[in-house]
């Protein structure tokens, strides 16, 4: 139990939501993905999914409360493995709300863009659902990063390439998955599902659907 | 909260469940998409969903009332930026309901079908579905426009092209998505199962499977 | 309200589930397909979905009832129109119970069948949930036959082909969709789930997936 | 009905959610699939789904009880004809859980790695959901045996494979599915949908999507 705050448990609820929406699509299976929130921020307070769980069954009451340096506050269950990563994003964009999640077309697409370094996305309508986006002639360019299993030596540098590349919504890890976040649960919850659906297209684009004639 | 008169409200109802509907088979995520219905002739008004809505968990009482010219008649919410296209469709073909999703293969085909202006779909039982149509021999003409972002401006083009070509029942925006529409609401839960059924069937045909057989 | 009779109305909320179980799935959209089962032998009477019902929230309740001729017994709906090939199905195997649905692959493969006069399908474990087979070597053949808009003119041959072909469990309508029967209504649901799994097996295959190692 | 021991039947329910959860994700269509879980050691003893239960809707109270021979306890319903598998599982592995699949991928691969004995799966994340696995960098190989009608006679060979393979955390039956353990019903799950979601991934891969880029 996150807190008896009630807007702190209502954020749990709407993290839980958004995670167990994820599982119902096939994004976070096998106990795979973390979620996370932003609930205080002197001192920086997130809530996170736990480790190991079950993201079709989890509810608000599960989530971890962890501080900047992702320690657990209350004790209760661990703080997922990624926990750096998600204090990275929140660090170098001001996000309020992350999102990790192992879809097969990220899984895919992580991979076959990780020798370009990342993957363009454009001319799609569906780019305006992320934030700042007005066109659709918008040029969306994924960052790919080799997977590792060593998240905390690797979190300074993600920072860095979100501090950099300030006009990205979203960073692929190879044969991983992708990390997307927002300023609230509802802008996470868009622009997850936006790249999804854009990563889908995309995929099945290369396999020989559709045309070649959009320039690129 | 559109009106509290019940024929609306149910009204209202309906065109959240089709939109609910909608969202769990994938053709509106990330907030896309936008649905409505008309109730009341004169002077005109429709029922919209809002701007930005998730259509995942819409409601009746979200609903947005707005006159002939898109104005919100109650000034909550704002209604879809694509509102001037409803009302282009809902003029020109009598329409009492119309939406607009944001599928996989709406994106993938009307790309591949921009170059030929359309899409034609012929051969196939599920056609029937649509109005008037009443042999699988009957051949569906899907006009491709291209994307824009000045819907406005671009509304009375629509609407002509809608006046002439009187046999259509829907029409695909490239890389965006798909128009279609009904003289009430279950009509248009038809068209829209309808359309996307066949675009998947279209669209998983180039990828390789089934016969080429049939004449084109 | 197909009857007052307990064991009839129970026949008639099970149908109506198995035809929301295929709408879930996407085998029935746009209000395509419908079901039927037996529901007394002396004179002959069946349940059957009415023409233009939504399968996806279709009810016991909507249920026609209709006779050896297909017509209603209660005037409540109308019968499908392919209300004959039910009939002809229920006389040439005996069968209690009838459905008939247009899902994506069988529409694709029902196509490229057609040249061949149907589909084999063998050495899959799941041929063991076909009523009377035993192994995964079974040789399953389904029948292709081309689609007409007369099925009262059609189905006496669909009937003869029934009565010679007395090992098959389906028949494929060329781009239109799959018949399947049971001796009951689990048996129905058994054949129709198990057929369509075989279908985008197969479809899957076509495309490229798997081997092609056994003996066709 | 299992047993009056609330921790048996709570097992059962659990045992049950996991059978339901795989039906809708099309994983145990047509009444095809098992699941076990042990519930007793001195003697053995286990719930097992009954054979031909629909696991759409399968519950606790349907679920069969089993010594180490396979022999219902209970004699309600009968075991699955595959019960000489799972038995060998928890022999072989001290297995506490063990599912049966029949899902496309599996199937599809199943087949297409029977010519090499088995599926290597290397590189990927979502490895890490298998119990003892600490890095993406894993190689898992998943052992394809041939079908067979007789399992009893087929059953040592397995167990013995496994007790070799020690590694291992799944198999495939050629043309048929997977099969998979836990130490309890929670890894159970995880490994179920890890290694579906890993089939889908190497499957599509096939297909034509992704970068043939990692070293295998």
């Amino acid at each position: 139990m996150p807190s008896p705050d009630p807007a702190i448990r209502d954020t749990a609820e709407r993290l839980a939501a958004i995670a167990r929406g994820a599982y119902e699509r096939g994004w976070t299976l096998g106990t795979s993905g973390n979620f996370s929130a932003v609930v205080g921020t002197e001192p920086l307070q997130l809530l996170i999914t736990p480790s190991g769980a079950d993201k079709g069954t989890v509810t608000g009451d599960q989530m971890v409360t962890i501080d900047a340096q992702g320690r657990p506050a209350d004790g209760a269950g661990r703080p997922s493995a990624e926990t750096s990563l998600h204090l990275a994003i929140v660090r170098a964009r001001g996000a309020r709300a992350v999102s990790h999640t192992h879809s097969v077309w990220s899984t895919l697409l992580s991979d076959a863009s990780a020798p370009a370094g990342g993957l363009a996305i454009e001319g799609y309508e569906m780019l305006k659902g992320l934030r700042g986006v007005t066109t659709h002639a918008h040029r969306e360019w994924l960052p790919v990063i080799e997977n590792t299993q060593d998240w905390a030596a690797e979190a300074p540098r993600v920072e860095s390439l979100l501090r950099e590349q300030t006009h990205v919504h979203g960073l692929l890890i190879r044969r991983h998955g992708l990390y997307t976040w927002g300023s609230d649960l509802d802008e996470l919850k868009r622009h997850l599902e936006v790249l999804e659906f854009l990563l889908e297209v995309v995929g099945r684009r290369r396999d020989g659907h559709g045309g070649q004639t959009w320039p690129s």
